[in-house]
């Protein structure tokens, strides 16, 4: 059984190469792209303006195929897939949490951005603490690794891979 | 353009039915259910017992067709449907961060959860507040609405459109 999705949107960014971009916002703070909303979802932004930060889903589209283990970038060892956040996954979905500055036109002025130019959009949800956060948090094999998640840059490791 | 995604596993919840359903997971504090990802899978699930909480993307698979506007389950007005978490959305995922209590076999069992009976899983990532988690934020409309979701539940209001 297959699922279909519609590209809603482009995301435009600074990043046009893989290759040295923040691998998370957290990495990519104070960075501007904007999200094009096209024309036939634009009434669904209603009320979006209210919200400081959203939610993007978008398509990791220059992913292909994937491995159930990964190097990832944070790390030097090989991890489930699922315990990651990298781009080769069964089903290449990416999340990011963003600000909101405005929206002009149906055009998201968004902060913070960590994903590559061109990137289509799948779906804007509101980020929500009291739905989104949680405390008492264990963060596996990140705990060491994530302090030095805002230096870090992406590189080539899941460009060239097709399978 | 279409993009193709394959459910990668079930998810089980005591939830039968679209009506009565916790609408978050601070509504369905310490309800439990079990995700049992597919075999050809479950290698990438590797690492994963790691972390505490995860982040789980589904297929809202009762959902069909989507109004620009939606009054939610949290309002009496309608809203912009990318201005809330309502299952008729262009492209129908669903996002909830759940607790993971342990992985068996291939099944993760988990908790807060507020997902539908036999919902189609897409994607598994891990919860990372360092990623995930902003301070300062605004939350529009849902300002108010937002003290009340632990005791509000869904009606039928999504389930019987189709356009």
């Amino acid at each position: 059984m297959k699922i279909g999705f519609q590209p809603i949107g482009l995301i435009h960014t600074p990043f046009t190469e893989l290759e040295n971009m923040p691998i998370q916002p957290a990495g990519g703070a104070g960075v501007k792209g904007t999200v094009d909303v096209f024309e036939e979802y634009r009434a669904g932004l209603k009320d979006l303006d209210g919200f400081s930060h959203i939610i993007l889903l978008y398509h990791f589209h220059h992913s292909r195929g994937f491995r159930p283990h990964v190097v990832p970038f944070m790390d030097s060892q090989p991890r489930g897939v699922f315990a990651t956040r990298a781009p080769r996954r069964p089903n290449p979905i990416g999340l990011s949490v963003v600000r909101l500055n405005r929206i002009e036109d149906g055009v998201l002025h968004i902060e913070n951005v960590d994903i590559l130019d061109h990137t289509p959009l799948i779906d804007i949800k509101p980020y929500v603490p009291e739905f989104d956060t949680h405390s008492d948090v264990r963060t596996g094999w990140l705990e060491l690794a994530k302090e030095t998640v805002s230096q870090r840059k992406s590189d080539d490791r899941f460009k060239q891979d097709r399978e």
